[in-house]
């Protein structure tokens, strides 16, 4: 299969970023006990917007580590992206909880319990297809697209 | 959308494990950062065998933890597993590495880096489609199948 170049990948990657509406969160507690669960998300092409309820071990977790690595898209045409993550609340940030709705297509104001909206700026990002395509993958480095 | 019996939930999950041949795998470190990587594997009826580069991070982090979360299928038809980790090497086990080598498509013999098999036996498994899902999501508990 064809190795793509890195311009193309950054292509596909934000069309990717764009298309789907969850992905998967890896977290961990300080003692290393990890979590991993799905969740809707948006892209407004700079920060992926999640939603996770308040008490949830990921949001948790996520709060203790400041960090977060996801993963968008099938296991055969893979975004993994990583950067800091910060915390709001729906009903304080309409703007973001109403772009989070939108882009995923489920709105956590409507839930009885709370939910937190979880903003994660890029600052590495990796993609890649096939193995052959993994030496190249790296598309982000330090917050900064490759091509 | 319907929600499914837990028997119904049993039977598609079995068949999901039989016909994915890839999955994504969280493991973290001692001080909880957090790893997450597709990996190929086969099920075997009783197991998940994935196979992993011997010093690859996800290697590092399971051994040290002893146990695994992973997710099987896309976002809105997930199968949960967790459970303990045992790790082999190919050459030593001739039939579990065929196992993985025919269930997933991958043959980890084949490559230059040495691969771990990683046996993965589960003792909890969650399954749901739908937010609607999510109460009834457990089907297995202590290794046991709950229908």
């Amino acid at each position: 299969m064809n190795v793509r170049s890195t311009e193309q990948r950054v292509l596909d990657a934000r069309r990717l970023l764009q298309d789907e509406i969850d992905l998967w969160v890896a977290s961990a507690n300080e003692s290393g006990e990890v979590h991993l669960i799905p969740l809707s998300f948006a892209w407004d092409g700079a920060a992926l917007i999640m939603a996770a309820p308040e008490r949830s071990l990921t949001v948790r977790n996520l709060r203790r580590a400041g960090r977060a690595r996801v993963a968008v898209g099938p296991t055969r045409d893979v975004v993994i992206v990583e950067g800091r993550v910060a915390f709001h609340r729906p009903e304080k940030e309409p703007e973001l909880a109403e772009t989070h709705a939108t882009g995923s297509g489920f709105d956590s104001r409507t839930n009885d319990e709370p939910y937190m909206l979880i903003h994660l700026l890029p600052d590495r990002m990796q993609t890649w297809r096939t193995p052959q395509e993994l030496p190249g993958r790296h598309i982000m480095r330090d917050g900064v697209w490759l091509a």
